[in-house]
C-alpha cells in the first residue's frame, strides 16, 4: 500500500461555495492521513474539454500511485456511468463522458471499471452532487488500497470525445486552440515533437514559419515570452511544449479576439 | 487527544492577499501537524448570512472532533465577543454575531464559551485582524487539546440572527433564497423533509406543484439538472436536499433576476 | 533536519490552470511529506512590487526553517538569475528581479546564492515554466535538507528595486499606496512605529492629523474599520500596522479613485 496516499482534485465546482471542502471532509473520514492536492476548481463550468486538457498535461508530474479525481459532470443525475481508469501507473476517477479520452488514446490504459459497488459510496446518494456522494468516497477507498476490481465491472466501451485532431499536411499544420489560461494565452494542440518532425521533413526551422489565426500573422516562433517587446504578439512553445499564442506582458484574447476551437495555421514563411 | 487534528477555515478574506496563509502560519507554529482544510474564503464580504449557511451545510461531513474556524466579522475591533461553541461533537470558533444561530437552534449545543483567556491569543492584538491574532491561535490550541473551559467563561446569551423563517401554510410554502452559488443556482431554505411532509398532508407530489418567484413560474420539481433542456428554468432538490432554482447548463440569476432574500412560493398546481 | 518541512507558495500563476498543482506534484516527488501552504497565487500578473510586499509582511508568521517560494517572474526564459536567500532564519527562493529587496534592506540576510547546480533541477528545463522546472525542485531539495551552498555560488550583487521610499519631514509624512487588497483597502508603506515617532516629535496624536490623497481629506486616524458609519472614508493602522485608507463596509478604490503608487500625505491638522 501507498505510504503517502495522494488524491488530486480537478473540478468545475469553484472554491466559493464549500463543495470542495465538503468533498475533502468525506475523503478524510475514510482515510484521515490522505494528502489532497487541488489541480483546479475554476474550469469553465461544464467544460469537459478543458478538464481533459488539464488532466492530460498535469497528472504525469505526480508520483505513480496517485489517484486523480476529475469531476466535470454535466450529466450528474442522469444515466451516465461512473468510471475508474488505471493508466501509466496512475488511477483516475470521474464520469464516463469523454473526460479521459486522452488516456484511452495513449494506449497505456490497463484497466477501466464501471463503478457499481455501492458499498464504497455514501449511504445516501443525491441527484446533483455525486462529487461528494460517489466520486469522493470511491477515490478515498482507492487511496486506502481497495482494488479497482472490488469497485465494479471492467468495461471496454468508455465514451470517447472527438476533440479536434491535429492536421499535419505537406506544407502546413492545422491546429486548434484547446485552452485559454488566466493570462489570456491561447494554448493549441500542436506539440513541439510533431512540429520538429514536420520541420525536419520540410527543411525549415522555427524562424522560418508563419503562424496564422483569423486576421493575425506571426513571423517565427519565439524562445520565451520575454523575447518580444511588451505588447507584441508572439508564438512560443510553452512549459508543456504546446504551441501558444501570447502577448508579451499582455493578454492574447483581447488582442486577437481568438477563442477556444479556433483554427491556427503553421506554414513555411516562403510558401 | 485527536490523532488527526483538523481545522476547517471559512472566511470572507479572499485568497489573494495572503491573510489565509498568515493564519495558517500562526496555527502551524502552535500545532505543526494540524490538518487545515479550506471551506471557502470568497464569501460575499461581511455576509454573516452566507457564512452561517455554508457552515450549517458543511460541518457535518467532517469527522467529529473537527474544529471549525469561521470568520466573517464586520465588527472586528469593536466590543463584539469572540466565542467557541461545542455542538454535535464538533467545535466552532468565531465572532459572536449570529454566525452560529443554526447551532443554537439545533438544540445540540453542549457548551458555549466567551473566549477571554489571552494566554491563548497572540501577544500583540491588532484592531483589524483578529482572524490572525485571536481566532487562529484559539482554534490551534483547541486542536492541540486545550479544553474550551480553559479559554473563557460559559455564556448563555449568544447573538441570534432572525434569518427569514420558512412559512408552511395549508396550500403553500413560502421560502426564501438564502444563497447563490457560483453557477448562479438560487438556493432556498426549503428542505426536502419539510416539503415531503407538506406534500403528504396535501395529497400531492413534486410533479403537482408550481414554484413561483417574481414573474417566474416553474411546473413541477425535477430530479436532476439534466432533466430539462439546456437553458430551461427548473426547480430541484440539490445535493443538500434544499430546494434550488436553476437553469439547465446556465445561470438562474441572469435568467430570473432573483436575488438573496427574495421570496419563492411553492403551491399545488391546481390551487 | 526539519521535522515538519514546510514550503510556502507565492505566485501570480492563478489557481485556474493547474500550474500550482503541477508544482506541488514536482515537490511531492522529491519530499513526499512536505507541507505546502499557499500564500497567494492571484497577485496582479507580473507585479514584482505586490509580491515583494506580500512576502515582506507574511513570512514572519511562519516557523523558522520555512522555505518561501516566490515566483513572479516576467523575465522567465531570459538571462535573469535564480537565487535563494537566507534571512532571519527563513529561506527564500525566487527570480533575481528585486522581489527580495526588503530582505536585503533588512540587514538580516546571511547568505545569498545564485542557483546554478542543475542536479537539483528537473531534467528538462522549459523556457516558460521555471516555477515547475527550477524553483519547485530547488525549494523541495532545500526542504529536504540540501544546503544552500550545494545549490550554487554566493553572490553579493542581487537586483534591488527602488520602491518609493517613505519621506518623513518636519510637518508631514509623504507615503505611497503600495498594495490594494480585495476589499479595496489602500495599503501604504507608512508603518505605525515611524508614525508614532513622528507624532512624538511633533507633539500630536492620531486624532490631530489629516490624511490627504488626491482630492480626499480624512480627519484623524481611526482605531478600527467599525469606528465610522458604513460608507464613510477612514484611515486606520491595519492588522500589520501599516496605514490604510478604507471605507467602512465599502470599497476605497471606487470611492477615492486612488491607485497603487499614488502619494498620501499625513500632516498635523493645524498646519
Amino acid at each position: 500500500m501507498n505510504e503517502n496516499p495522494t488524491i488530486t482534485l480537478l473540478t468545475d465546482f469553484g472554491t466559493r461555495d464549500g463543495f470542495i471542502g465538503v468533498m475533502k471532509g468525506v475523503m478524510m473520514q475514510i482515510i484521515p492521513h490522505v494528502r489532497l492536492i487541488d489541480i483546479s476548481h475554476d474550469l469553465p463550468p461544464f467544460s469537459i474539454s478543458a478538464a481533459a486538457f488539464l488532466n492530460e498535461w498535469s497528472y504525469g508530474y505526480f508520483p505513480q500511485g496517485t489517484i486523480h479525481l476529475c469531476v466535470v459532470d454535466p450529466g450528474v443525475g442522469t444515466r451516465r456511468r461512473v468510471i475508474a481508469v488505471e493508466s501509466a501507473g496512475h488511477t483516475f476517477v470521474g464520469p464516463d463522458n469523454g473526460l479521459f479520452t486522452h488516456l484511452f488514446e495513449s494506449g497505456e490504459t490497463t484497466n477501466t471499471v464501471h463503478i457499481t459497488n455501492e458499498k464504497y459510496w455514501l449511504d445516501k446518494i443525491s441527484n446533483t452532487f455525486h462529487g461528494r456522494d460517489i466520486f469522493s468516497p470511491v477515490a478515498a477507498y482507492l487511496a486506502k488500497g481497495v482494488s479497482l476490481d472490488e469497485m465494479g465491472e471492467p468495461i471496454n466501451d468508455p465514451v470517447l470525445l472527438p476533440f479536434h485532431p491535429l492536421v499535419v499536411m505537406k506544407n502546413r499544420i492545422e491546429c486548434r486552440i484547446r485552452y485559454i489560461d488566466r493570462f489570456g494565452n491561447l494554448v493549441t494542440n500542436l506539440d513541439k515533437e510533431t512540429f520538429d518532425d514536420w520541420c525536419a521533413q520540410n527543411n525549415c526551422s522555427g524562424n522560418e514559419v508563419v503562424i496564422i489565426g483569423t486576421g493575425q500573422k506571426i513571423d517565427g516562433i519565439s524562445k520565451a515570452y520575454g523575447d518580444k517587446e511588451r505588447g507584441e504578439l508572439l508564438a512560443v512553445f510553452d512549459g508543456f511544449d504546446r504551441l501558444e499564442i501570447s502577448v508579451s506582458g499582455g493578454n492574447a484574447v483581447s488582442t486577437t479576439g481568438l477563442a477556444v476551437e479556433d483554427t491556427i495555421l503553421v506554414a513555411k514563411s516562403d510558401s
